[in-house]
């Protein structure tokens, strides 16, 4: 059982009676509870109070199982909590002081009047705040709530214990300072005022979950502004990087090789529209997207400017059917679209030995059960899978080299070398089973961040040796 | 001599023979430097590495000492640090995890697939944000670069290190999670959006370093909106509070009290008006206040929106001198106006005993030695005259107060019983020289916030018992 589904809690005062103990597990049962751990709390002449931590399905489960417990003659809930909202109580993340405040001598270097020869000096040379300040390891991570963690448009408000799980994992796997910032604006112009008027702070701008369409536009939008700071959407590049890892490994694990192979990926939002580009630029063999409404080719007159370049660059031979008909014969899917689109009928039509990535959150495109078997390769964003394949692979090490060199933006020789990286983090252990590295692993990092660096240094996207 | 002034860190490379060392001392002395510790770094046959640490007036002292040092034969200047700015480099705060990151199990709660259900929550009841998200312990740290630490405009880029230093100081004695943004955005409605389309994050917004007309005008727009979450100036609420305080004590010293007092306010700008407002509030005897034009009477046409207000509430008796002329016979003096405006002969002008606070930034109206011995309390903005009266004597407490029960606003009763636990910090202490407590003192913000927090639930401000 993943942590997805909910582990409760749940303080309840018993009779001492002999046997209620036994009653209550049973009545957990039969609600389709399973009963984890039974501490006891306190323990008196007539009365016990215990906590039942339960595994649940999901929140009906966990009330069907509260309501079972109050019906019971004598016993009574006192409080339910659940172990992953008690994770998020008070926030992920605070701040730190990286110096003393504990002499009258210490305030006035911190603040006045020290700080005004500190102040003056970024005033003459606006380019010492990269020295004097938070900037050089600061990155500001940006979410409109337009799309949050596969639930959709939630709004700023509710997308910020998620804006704030990526500064957390920033700071943990790369040590960069890194601040949620969700903003309730919608009109893209001015969003993107919003994020330039905020960038003195910053060495970076993190752009997650906000909706593919509208993250492309901001992106757009920024290319004809100067910001000198990278803008970076983990959602699109940083899946897209992690994608072509899993994808080249998949391959190599049955003797293909990616720029021999027929790619079929499905779904044309933020990360399919980046995978496909990514994989252009990789240099894949034949690389065919399908929407909903069949094959991307240049006949469709329904197509975005996104959608319109990948019929451009994609699909040399103009085939036009619907995904099912474009698997038949093809080596790889990625899928970034919708939950059980794909059969193990579907994938048994591919060429032998056929790369799996189903991508769809939080449900993909067919199963592991299903594709056990089938699928030579099969992996997921799900963490309960073993190919688990994430942005959370490469935005870390990205950013790490990033800041490392201060470069003033993130091309896509970059992510490439980002993605070559992960994919050789794997090392001798690489397997059908192992085609990306943890998210946790030691080395990954420093790995990806040695390689963005190097390749900004190579094509003169770096600001200054760090 | 104060942190104000530098004190340089040089590493001269000098030949090792007798005497080497008493001419580097005596060459820094008649450059006007004073050797303050001399340490050896390496010691080699012909040549020894020294760090030379020397107290020099300003940046053109370093210099002078700098060239006599590089004249002196045989002696090479390798490297010159500066004790202030290393202080400052690399930023003085930065992020911490409040929650591991070390399992994959961990990485499934915080993030996807457990964050999901927090999101959801939030979205289905936002105020849940203040249990699960960082807000209810944040503060957005705002400035528009328009007023930075008595430097005049520098702009957004060059108020960091001054906003990260409150940012700094919350942390410190408040323990509050408080961001640092200066915005690069002048127009004061697109400044207010800015604000608000942040405000999910945070649960206050401390306003800093922003031109006295402009952030009352700030103030103003956010009047009609409705922001949710207080938002509070310290050069403005927070500056008068601290120096009512110490007009409280001062006045007490000698045993006046401020019902009875007439008290003139040199100066109009934010904090001068603000002063103005909470010695009304607090019910002083006579308040008179002037700018460069003389004093504010209702007879004047050229007068602001807030000077006006000023006008109408204050000068009873329409007296119409300037400073000078409204100084003789007034028991105190608030300057928050110009350096050296004010000469010994005006305080002597005072009814007996005066209390003189000149607030001008970074020169006094009135300097400590002038005003010795004339003044019978003196306070300055200054740290080493023995009062000095500073905004971080009050806005730690009255945020630590504010977020303890979640208050809706900060309102000026809340600011006076700020003022209020300010003065009665210095305790028994209290005397002539120690009329504010120190801002590091270990009470003085539990008692601010105390104050504050009984305030806000008293009339009705608070949100909910923290």
């Amino acid at each position: 059982m993943s942590n997805s589904e909910h582990h409760v809690t749940i303080r309840t005062v018993l009779p001492s009676a002999t046997g209620t103990f036994a009653t209550v597990v049973e009545a957990i049962a039969a609600a389709g509870g399973a009963v984890d751990g039974a501490d006891l709390v306190t323990s008196g002449q007539d009365e016990v109070t215990r906590d039942f931590t339960v595994s649940v399905g999901d929140e009906e489960g966990a009330s069907a199982v509260i309501g079972a417990l109050e019906t019971l003659d004598g016993v009574s809930v006192r409080s339910v909590r659940d172990r992953v909202i008690l994770r998020h109580e008070g926030g992920k993340i605070g701040m730190r002081n990286r110096v003393p405040v504990s002499t009258r001598d210490d305030l006035a270097m911190a603040y006045t009047p020290g700080v005004a020869r500190v102040c003056m000096a970024i005033h003459d040379a606006p380019e010492k705040a990269w020295d004097y300040t938070i900037k050089a390891n600061s990155v500001m991570v940006v979410s409109d709530g337009s799309s949050v963690v596969g639930q959709g448009d939630l709004g700023a408000q509710a997308a910020l214990p998620a804006v704030e799980a990526k500064a957390l994992f920033l700071r943990r796997l790369a040590g960069i300072d890194a601040f949620p910032l969700p903003i309730a604006e919608r009109d893209i112009t001015r969003l993107a005022d919003i994020i330039e008027r905020l960038s003195s702070v910053f060495a970076g701008i993190h752009l997650t979950d906000m909706a593919g369409s509208r993250s492309f536009e901001l992106l757009r939008e920024f290319r004809s502004r100067k910001l000198g700071i990278p803008i970076f959407h983990d959602d699109q590049e940083g899946t897209a990087a992690a994608i072509l890892a899993a994808l080249s490994n998949g391959l190599r694990c049955v003797g293909k090789t990616i720029e021999d192979s027929t790619i079929v990926v499905s779904g044309l939002g933020a990360g399919g529209t980046s995978t496909v580009r990514i994989l252009v630029a990789a240099g894949a063999g034949t690389v065919i997207a399908a929407d909903s409404e069949g094959a991307i080719h240049t006949g469709r007159s329904d197509l975005s400017e996104d959608a319109a370049w990948v019929a451009e660059n994609t699909n040399p031979d103009g085939r036009t059917e619907d995904l099912r008909g474009l698997l038949a014969g093809a080596d790889a899917l990625v899928g970034l679209s919708a939950p059980s689109i794909v059969t193990a009928d579907d994938i048994r039509t591919m060429a032998p030995d056929p790369v799996v990535l189903a991508m769809a959150w939080p449900r993909p495109e067919i199963s592991i059960a299903e594709a056990a078997g089938v699928a030579a390769v099969y992996g997921s964003g799900r963490p309960e899978d073993p190919n688990q394949i994430t942005s959370s692979l490469a935005y870390p090490g990205i950013w790490k080299g990033v800041l490392s060199c201060r470069a003033q933006r993130i091309d896509q020789q970059m992510v490439l070398a980002a993605s070559r990286a992960i994919a050789a983090s794997c090392g001798t252990a690489m397997s059908e089973d192992y085609v990306v590295p943890s998210v946790l692993s030691a080395e990954l990092v420093d790995r990806v961040a040695d390689a963005v660096r190097a390749t900004a240094e190579a094509t003169g996207s770096a600001r200054a040796a760090g």
